[in-house]
């Protein structure tokens, strides 16, 4: 277990390396020696994880998917709006989800297939979605895959506005107001007072959020110990 | 006029050519002299335009703002689904526009003020709201600015989210679909049902828009002739 500690320990810190330089030089100028020298590992290291420039981005890419399962609510719907308050939480903490969000929205990163977090973003929202739809929670009209789309692209603006705007100080509010102008025009109206749409969910959610990540940090830490 | 009307055509080759210089090689990378060569023109003629390449990514990133007044709609919350059916006509015809969109999301572009078409666009909601407010067309608990940041936010989105998956083939129905999941939320119900938010709307607005260009393009070549 020591050893499968310290690998994936080793990759997160190539792929913090190659964010900060694809975030620093943009991608197409970025060089594997760059994030060599940046990451302080040997060629071999990187190679054993990565096999090129390409698979580096894509690593990248994937950080921006939730990394511990959401928890389940009652009503489905809160998982939209809970999984939303947690991204907003990693991208106003960590470095390497917000290097993920630019790559994707980065149009120089020729060759790299930037749609593949919009897909997965939108695959998550559409499950969500059907079960939500299966348990009677969703308005007749709703179509899903428009829905899904239209949530994981307007989440996409939102976060690149307050960026832009003030380096995403906002963004549990502007995450917060997207949901209460997009979950009543699909949630049954009995339910709608049931979901929890605040700035205060969004705390709540990365407290807890950090709290767990910490505990696994600490038994990836026991593990390389021992 | 004739020397006016060549003056505003010079002035939209070099936008131009700035603006597929800055999409192909990035905007940092992009030097002046490789705008020239592009525009065709010379030095002094750029210099009498734009004062430095700062200005030049100012004048793209202005062109994505409507270069020709709404018509004004009987209810007025119809201009907003108008404003917006424009742009996305405007993003699929018209290159300087998309490459306006795309400089405004460039994290590379350093030292240029990317907030400001942001906030353009912020502000032309903002007024139709208002004006949507006080004829009484809002529910009385929408707040003008979060709607307003919501909407340009989202849209922004939804249309770099279209580019990365279909190059914005679909991007009429994406916006159709915000459309339809954000007015809801802010129009009384009794006015809602008069509000066009089909893509039959998108149609029949880009067909008009590229009728009166035409119209226009014909004036100014009439006055060069002259």
């Amino acid at each position: 277990m020591a050893q499968q500690a310290r690998a994936i320990r080793t990759r997160r810190v190539i792929l913090e390396s190659a964010a900060t330089v694809f975030a620093e030089r943009g991608y197409e100028r970025t060089t594997i020696g760059e994030i060599l020298v940046r990451a302080g590992v040997t060629k071999g290291a990187l190679y054993f994880h990565f096999a090129s420039k390409e698979d580096l981005a894509l690593g990248v890419l994937d950080a921006q998917m939730l990394d511990m399962p959401l928890a389940p609510q009652e009503v489905k719907l809160q998982e939209l709006a809970d999984q939303a308050f947690l991204l907003t939480h990693r991208l106003q903490r960590d470095a390497l989800v917000r290097a993920s969000v630019a790559l994707a929205l980065d149009s120089g990163a020729t060759g790299v297939d930037r749609a593949a977090p919009f897909r997965a973003w939108i695959d998550q929202v559409s499950e969500i979605l059907m079960v939500a739809k299966a348990r009677g929670e969703l308005l007749v009209h709703v179509d899903v895959t428009d829905t899904a789309e239209l949530f994981s692209g307007a989440f996409s603006g939102i976060q690149a506005m307050s960026q832009i705007l003030c380096d995403r100080n906002d963004l549990a509010h502007r995450v917060s107001v997207l949901l209460q102008h997009f979950l009543p025009s699909i949630c049954t109206p009995a339910l709608l007072p049931r979901l929890d749409m605040t700035e205060g969910r969004a705390r709540q959610l990365g407290a807890e959020y950090d709290a767990s990540r910490l505990r696994r940090d600490e038994v990836h830490l026991a593990d390389t110990a021992g």
